[in-house]
């Protein structure tokens, strides 16, 4: 049996006592370090492999305080409080002496309660009616996705015209395709690219200095999920002065809101 | 002079060594504990006062971990990561032995760039034109701030109505007024009343477990708008098994975006 990209990329050696060594994944390289969203699985991972784990995650908050070099790093996780039913968690990824990535996540077991979607699944061609790109991506981690692009794709010439908004619609899932679970989950809420591209058709460049997921989904309702595909959905709602947010919204197929996501984004001009 | 109410609440007297002793504030008080979004000023303001701090906040993330019991707390804030123009933070709040919050923050030096807003002030009546309520608030920190509310107001009736859709505009600001400042901006974020008593028109109990503030502004941007009042707009994405989330945007009288915010709220049933 062979073993996915992504499981590979996220394995994490115990080291004991909330300590775990895991490597950067050249399946998952960007432009400079990791995929962003490789970063943070591996950090959510540090959380979901710990034996004191209560629950399932529900809100998680990665920020990434420096470009990952390839190799090894540690990740040191700790649940700072433990209650009836949620735990507060404090993670860092560490190279070296420094300090390369800090996060926060909330998990909880959760029951059943009065429930309702407010942002509902767009009207969109089903999946298989969407042309997947022609073209490899010019960066690896770009070839670990099958992404079909709705509206607001890559610019089809970057000739600096302003878009006037920056939305993006998209299927995506894991390629090949692997079922969905909390770490591959947070690493698709990081798959939209930079909306400033989007918006200006422009290469500047930038940096995602944070970024946060809810979980709106039981670990079971994942697993229904299976390997079918996410509607993504992202916009920005400023751009000022070096610094850019994106909220964004993953649905399944059958239309239930798995995750809504946030970052900030560092841009240079 | 006399102390404006929200300046007592958030003072802090430094330990040495990023360590801070404050204390909760009866002027803030909520049913339970004080209002999160004292608190959420409360761990900003130990980034913000600590000597080692570069530039302005762009992120902020708070987890609240347990209801604060009335007196002293400890603020605990350090740099992990200082690079050549942003910072990152981790913070911890903590009575006796226990962790009571948990925080991330990053700061940054900005510089100007090309920017534009998409998420754009809606036509809205002036706050002189909206009234603010007739009664005072039930619990007391509501009367520590002016509110107008414009839709989405506190239901009339509590009789478990589904209101179909959670959204509220207001203006609000503090009371008495003061001036606008990082941590006044922060715990403004929190103002909203909980979004699930909106949709069902039911006194659920619940508790905001994270929260999430991104800065779109400068300092000298929030001194200039002053005492004025702020546009607050929020709405839930999704309410499921337990938790709901709120995203939720901030903007002055001028219609400049100054934040965007999001938080996951447990609620019992």
């Amino acid at each position: 049996m062979t073993v996915h990209a992504f499981d590979a990329a996220i394995a994490l050696a115990p080291q004991g006592d909330g300590v775990w060594q895991g490597h950067t994944s050249p399946a998952y390289a960007n432009m400079i370090g990791p995929f962003g969203g490789i970063t943070a699985a591996q950090a959510l991972n540090a959380v979901l492999q710990h034996p004191q784990r209560l629950g399932e995650p529900v809100a998680f908050t990665l920020n990434f305080a420096a470009a990952l070099h390839d190799g090894a790093f540690a990740a040191l996780s700790r649940p700072a409080r433990t209650n009836r039913s949620t735990q507060h968690w404090v993670v860092e990824l560490r190279q070296g002496e420094q300090t390369v990535a800090t996060a926060t996540a909330v998990t909880a077991l959760r029951r059943e309660t009065w429930g309702a979607t407010e942002a509902t699944l767009p009207e969109v061609p089903r999946p298989a009616d969407v042309l997947p790109p022609s073209r490899a991506g010019r960066v690896e981690w770009l070839n670990r996705y099958d992404m079909r692009f709705i509206d607001g794709g890559f610019p089809p010439v970057w000739d600096g015209a302003d878009e006037q908004d920056s939305r993006t619609q998209l299927w995506m899932r894991d390629n090949p395709p692997r079922p969905l679970d909390f770490a591959s989950l947070t690493a698709l809420a990081d798959v939209f690219f930079p909306r400033i591209w989007r918006r200006r058709a422009k290469l500047t460049p930038l940096g995602t200095v944070s970024m946060t997921v809810y979980f709106h989904c039981s670990a079971a309702q994942l697993q229904a999920t299976g390997t079918g595909y996410l509607l993504g959905q992202a916009q920005a709602q400023a751009f000022r002065d070096g610094y850019f947010d994106q909220t964004a919204q993953l649905w399944n197929e059958a239309g239930h809101l798995l995750a809504t996501t946030h970052q900030v984004v560092y841009y240079k001009e």
